[in-house]
């Protein structure tokens, strides 16, 4: 069963080619934009300037064909499509957490773009709740990053949970 | 334009209608079940097992028809959809972050399920970080908390944000 996605709006990003957008180890996504939806969709903004932090969900437009392995800018290794945020997924669905900077009627200003301009937004969603940094398990990001460190992982399981 | 999404499996949940699943304030979601994906996509589980948390998009398959406002079950007041987590969005899109208890296979054991047995899976993607809770505000949601517990809102600012 397949299901039909139809945008609520677009984002008016900096970033014009894949290339300009800052990605890998350390990225900082700091870029200011703009969701731009569409007037229709305007009454279900209500309510949303309470909110410092937003969900998006988006899609990858323009991203190649889909792979079920993925080489990420953050590591030199092919991991699972589902271990990593490659664009070539099999639904290519974005997800971003930006701040709300402001809203002005249908236009929502805000901080932590990494889409391309006229990305396609299909959802956005308040965020409402965090998973404590200690309680969280990087998987092959926590090894990449200690390699380019050129230290060793401290808290990384020897993927004890593996099989297959 | 519109976007075709295809499931890349269902979520096993002990939850076989709505009305079973907790909602509102303070409803924990501690739920085991499992996401069972297609063999045709196994090989993108690789390295998955490294992740304590994941990002589960999945389609709100039993949803009502959209609405551009919605009444949570946390407040009595309607506010806009996209300040909500109203299943009956423009595009039924739920996001739910998931706790990763072990890898069978094709089949991934999690904990936090908050979706009906044999809903629809899109994406999955490592939970990788988190916003800092003293950074975030959370709009209504904080308000009608305060109002449940009796007590004044304490750090919700006057939508200076809003506009139209």
């Amino acid at each position: 069963m397949d299901f039909l996605m139809r945008p609520i709006g677009h984002v008016r990003s900096p970033y014009t080619a894949t290339r300009d957008i800052p990605k890998g180890l350390g990225s900082a996504h700091s870029a200011e934009g703009a969701l731009d939806i569409l007037p229709e969709f305007e009454p279900g903004l209500a309510d949303i300037e309470g909110f410092s932090h937003l969900y998006v969900i988006w899609v990858f437009d323009r991203a190649g064909a889909p792979s079920l392995t993925a080489t990420s800018p953050s590591d030199n290794r092919p991991h699972g499509v589902f271990a990593t945020r490659s664009p070539q997924r099999p639904n290519p669905i974005g997800l971003t957490v930006v701040e709300l900077i402001s809203r002005e009627g249908r236009v929502l200003r805000v901080r932590g773009i990494d889409m391309l301009d006229g990305t396609p937004i299909l959802d956005i969603k308040p965020y409402l709740s965090s998973i404590r940094a200690g309680d969280l398990r990087r998987g092959w990001l926590a090894e990449a990053e200690a390699r380019a460190a050129g230290a060793r992982p401290e808290h990384v399981p020897a993927s004890k949970n593996a099989s297959s």
